[in-house]
């Protein structure tokens, strides 16, 4: 891992999924296409890219009980855990409508209202994302969400993942449709036949699944458009050596454009993370990956004062933060951005990945500055209400319409006016 | 207006700002003069777009008393008073960080920080918008920004109106700059000497204001993209004829592709509404911007009944709602998607413009159906936090492994089970 003495320059190595110009050209033309011929469309380009031709998109009640039968039932048992943990953290971002009454008669009022209908994308290929699943549908049904699909490519078999049909039965989705790449966003965002469209699509995927979000974004809503995630890991003396590298080690194996950073105010610390990490990486089974990531992207900054260093985590707006210091809790109110934030040992961050309850769809490449996790926020709406009163209309009605003509806008004053007649 | 008896076919007329070729690659320029040359650059198109060579960017404290000075004092009440209700009104959005604790010593939460710095652009040119001013600062200072800046063009004679600088001072803006177009957006996203960067970019502004925001989105957050505004009045014949069609011109003086549409069960209230509008539309000021604006996209949609009225709305998902109806509290409980609702004879939408306390800065062409009006959830963000104790991960270990395992991520496995040994 490389070793940065910090003066001022430190970052995150942004990288933003823009595609190439063709990449970009085939999403155009694949929502195009399925906007105009539809299912048909839809069909020929799974056959395409998926390589298997389907008689129905539509996940059977048989699939997902032989999907049942396939999985190890200890597995199902801890996916049933994890997805009560999850619920029971989101339900504390409930938020209710409410209003402030005037004696004047007059009520101001914030309704909520859930979305109507929202569309999870879960990537297919060789690995399977049960967990994706939980941390996209639970927040969206604890909104209240009426309608919630979920779409997923096929394998060649013309079959879903049995832990993703599982996760997705588990947390009571009922419409599953084999279906991925842009050709599924376009279902989803403009419908086709057996698919109604949906008003907001969540959910990870890869470049052809970015670029197809951000086509039809304002059509419908989307989430983040997600980069490659990281990690910083603020440690001094008092953190075991072996955890700190495997945490490190864990973020880098997603994708080689991953970043682990550390940064810690102790020289001969980072110096033993260093080689650590080169020990560990030996007989990691994605090791390419990993290579890769901690070569590119990799960090250690090491600077003078605890107190710099937590000015560099918050330069860095980090996606997930572990703080491995002495007192790690105390640190907590200094932190200005970060994803999520991981404190003492314990608090490894595949604990927050998969059990804990917390949300792992989070704000990447320094987005944590201004943005959130994933959360009922996301699936919900708020509509402003105002029922004024007659006598409050009355005593204040000059001075609106006298602000509205000092905006020069003389129908709204009117507007106020005519009431008055 | 356009009467039209409803069957299916409802929508309000989309357009969204795109621009054209030149005007992107105008403002992809600008952004890259700004970037590299920065405050020459800013100097220079001010001089070219403004028509000013400025000495300096930032409004001096005498700039601001003269600005009192050319008020009407009444009129500085006024902003005053709305300011007052504006700050009430968010004051009841703040939202709190919280924890939930666990009997094995574990503690999961949700920590609210607010923006570090956020940039608001108020347009300029012929008319002046200090009510902009009010509800862009107001949310995003009671959230907590300590740093809020506010950028506008100035006149030819390097000035900005004085209702936007006293506003500005009422809020207690202390940084204002006087720049606009795509200059002022590269400069608050990138900084320039004199500017330091921000976080966030909110407020409304031209074309090439709109393709600005859209370009830097990403290095920093920006609000929704505006499109033109909507009203959407649901009235049936206990509602005032003249009331009725007030509002609706209101909506349509803002912009020839505002839309105002009436939806009524009733026939003969349809008539009288469009009878109305064209009497009424003859002698105001913005008399050519209001009658294209009514021949394109205004409409009288008449339904059978109140209950297809009101999916009419739904269906609409506007931008502002007025309910004019015989029981109009009644009918909030259905309306699933508006930005803004209105309910009752005297709440006319200039009320809330202007003056009642609910933001003005509403999601558009339909975008209600899942976004919420400007709010103090712009100006935070949240961090959700894991403090896992040693209890619970000893418990929980094997499981965490297991699931990562499943995904076929071993090194998650791995960070997990380094803790074990």
């Amino acid at each position: 891992m490389k070793l940065v003495k910090v003066a001022n320059q430190v970052s995150i190595k942004r990288s933003v999924e823009v595609g190439t110009k063709e990449q970009r050209d085939t999403v155009k033309n694949i929502i195009k296409n399925v906007r105009a011929r539809k299912q048909e469309a839809v069909m020929a380009y799974t056959k395409q890219f998926d390589g298997v031709l389907l008689e129905s998109l539509l996940v059977s009640s048989q699939e997902i009980e032989a999907a049942y039968r396939e999985m190890d039932p200890n597995m199902i048992t801890v996916i049933q855990e994890a997805a009560q943990n999850i619920r029971s953290y989101h339900e504390q971002q409930r938020q209710t409508s409410w209003m402030m009454t005037e004696q004047n008669g007059t009520i101001l009022g914030q309704k909520i209202t859930p979305l109507s209908s929202v569309g999870i994308y879960i990537p297919g290929g060789t690995a399977s994302y049960p967990s994706s699943v939980l941390m996209n549908a639970i927040p969206a049904q604890i909104a209240g969400v009426r309608r919630i699909v979920m779409v997923s490519p096929p394998d060649q078999n013309g079959k879903l993942p049995a832990s993703v049909l599982v996760a997705a039965s588990e947390v009571g989705i009922k419409e599953i449709y084999k279906v991925g790449g842009a050709q599924a966003i376009a279902s989803l965002a403009y419908g086709i036949e057996g698919i109604k469209p949906v008003d907001k699509i969540v959910g990870p995927g890869n470049i052809f699944v970015a670029l197809a979000k951000r086509e039809v974004f304002g059509d419908v809503d989307i989430d983040m458009i997600a980069g490659p995630s990281e990690i910083v890991v603020l440690a001094d003396e008092s953190a075991q050596v072996n955890e700190v590298a495997a945490d490190l080690l864990s973020q880098a194996e997603h994708d080689e454009r991953s970043s682990s950073i550390l940064v810690t105010p102790s020289e001969s610390f980072a110096h033993k993370i260093a080689a650590e990490v080169k020990k560990q990486i030996a007989d990691l089974p994605r090791k390419d990956i990993v290579e890769k990531s901690i070569r590119n992207f990799g960090r250690i900054y090491v600077t003078r004062t605890m107190d710099e260093a937590i000015e560099v985590v918050n330069e860095l707006a980090p996606e997930h933060l572990e703080i491995m210091t002495e007192q790690p809790v105390e640190i907590l109110g200094r932190i200005k951005h970060a994803g999520a934030i991981f404190i003492g040992r314990f608090s490894s961050e595949p604990v927050g990945d998969y059990f804990a309850g917390t949300n792992h769809v989070l704000p990447t490449n320094g987005t944590a500055r201004f943005s959130s996790p994933l959360s009922i926020d996301d699936f919900q709406k708020k509509s402003s209400v105002v029922i004024y009163s007659e006598v409050a209309f009355r005593k204040h009605a000059h001075k609106i319409a006298a602000f509205a003509r000092l905006e020069g806008l003389e129908a709204h004053a009117r507007a106020i006016e005519e009431r008055m007649k």
